[in-house]
């Protein structure tokens, strides 16, 4: 099914190289286009996917360290020159405003389009967009300052009709949603046929997990319990260990200790200290499946379909 | 001569692409290395010419819209990431200095060195910098907001020794550098022997100037006569002359014209709108070679020596 998906336009850290451009992952749902952070360079790894800027309509940010914000004004201005006139939302810690505000002000100019903030400010799990069938809610990180990530939450699809048994029951037509909502049916006879001799069961929601920057905090587990696929930071190797909790970040062994409890159908780790070289990340697998076997590593232009 | 080059990393507009990324200069004068506006990506692109971020010691801003300094706070970050303790001298409009402190205080953060702020406010030229053998001056420009242009002008050489000369006349050390900076010299004899007889004159100064943006403004002739390699923006070809006046932009024309009446050696052009594509280039330097013929149009990456 190709109507969820992740692709990553930067999975490197604070340092952008040649190579690995800071934290920026485009999600795709159902025609829907949502962006969570934009490093600096966003918008021209947003041009190599081809993907036109004025669709995305939602806009989250984790936290205010620059590698995951920097690109935002760059984008936001290109949007108005492109004609954007449509609302923008957009998720973020509350001083993102006065950082766009101080910007527009000194360029004397304002966007042709509105900007929508939702300050994110709750230090616990919230629901911040619930539309037709997708909810997203917060996950609160533990960082160096105030930060979320975000899972996507597909709603429980409706089950599926046995067209045959529509016939064989002499189902009316306006019977049908209750049935697909999981409801039984009362023949003309006055039986009860129970819903799982009509309907099929559909596949389960799917559902993705975005936690970066954090320290191992294993009070986010609830919330991403059965995430089909989750993405967690794993800045740097086990033989950094002291680093990583010096600066609130998480090694390999950590993300894979989050997905093994959080029971996560797949993991995907990225944001790697820019002091490893691509010849250290089979070691970050090596690392990682010691504790939970399906890891794979993200890589600007990857797209993994849910 | 291998001392005084421009460097191209980024010379596009407003709108960034793939191929083109907003302005960007780095000038390199006898092993110092300047930095000339630093729009969106300049980070990546100091990567890719392999130039240490930590070896820019001076940052020149011409003006607030965002192509010119959007990558700035990202490249000033990564040098303190990089570990840098040394000044860093940024020469810019005063609210630059609000927009770096807010972001700073976004992620409860400082730098581990100094930036040493020059606020440029004043209409006329003025000169910003005066090193051992090079003098920098703004060049007021006209454009939609406050917006200035650099000349970097070598100082005058001093004249070369003839060595034969010196054993002729018997010079003693002492009054060599005299007689370097023009002056003639008493012999034992009381004869006086004028400077041209004892010397050869050293090669020309050379000077790099700098106009973007700015819409067509003669003002700006007598600061640049006679300037070894001017950069000018060069926006619009003439079918847009109407979109360039109303928003203070320069013709591909308008260019050629400051060229031309400054005497400059060799025209350098770029910023051209994101409407136009690469197979306009040859209309670019057709026009503009209709006024004055030795252009050449800037792309990422070139490197030009004086």
């Amino acid at each position: 099914m190709n109507n969820f998906s992740i692709h990553i336009l930067g999975s490197g850290s604070a340092l952008p190289t040649i190579k690995k451009r800071p934290s920026a992952q485009l999600i795709k749902f159902y025609g829907r286009v949502f962006l969570i952070d934009c490093g600096e360079g966003t918008q021209v790894q947003l041009r190599k996917q081809k993907v036109s800027f004025l669709k995305i309509h939602h806009i989250f940010i984790s936290h205010l360290h620059g590698d995951h914000y920097f690109g935002l004004i760059g984008l936001l201005s290109s949007m108005h020159l492109l004609g954007r006139t449509k609302d923008l939302h957009l998720f973020c810690p509350k001083p993102l405003k006065d950082i766009i505000d101080v910007q527009l002000k000194a360029s004397h100019s304002s966007f042709k389009y509105n900007i929508v903030y939702h300050f994110l400010e709750s230090k616990q799990s919230e629901i911040i967009l619930d539309e037709k069938n997708l909810e997203v809610y917060t996950i609160p990180l533990k960082h160096g300052i105030y930060a979320n990530g975000f899972i996507f939450k597909e709603k429980p699809r409706n089950r599926k009709m046995k067209p045959d048994k529509i016939k064989f029951y002499e189902i009316p037509h306006y019977a049908i949603p209750a049935i697909k909502e999981g409801g039984s049916f009362i023949t003309k006879e006055g039986k009860e046929i129970p819903n799982d001799k009509l309907t099929f069961s559909q596949e389960p929601s799917r559902s993705y997990g975005y936690c970066s920057d954090t320290a191992y905090r294993e009070k986010i587990i609830p919330i991403i319990k059965q995430v089909t696929l989750l993405y967690h930071e794993a800045t740097f190797l086990e033989a950094e260990r002291a680093i990583a909790k010096k600066t609130f970040h998480s090694t390999v062994i950590d993300a894979a200790n989050i997905a093994k409890k959080a029971e996560a159908n797949k993991l995907l780790i990225g944001h790697f200290s820019a002091r490893y070289l691509e010849s250290d990340y089979p070691t970050f697998l090596e690392e990682g499946t010691s504790i939970y076997n399906n890891i794979e590593i993200a890589s600007e232009g990857d797209v993994f379909e849910l």
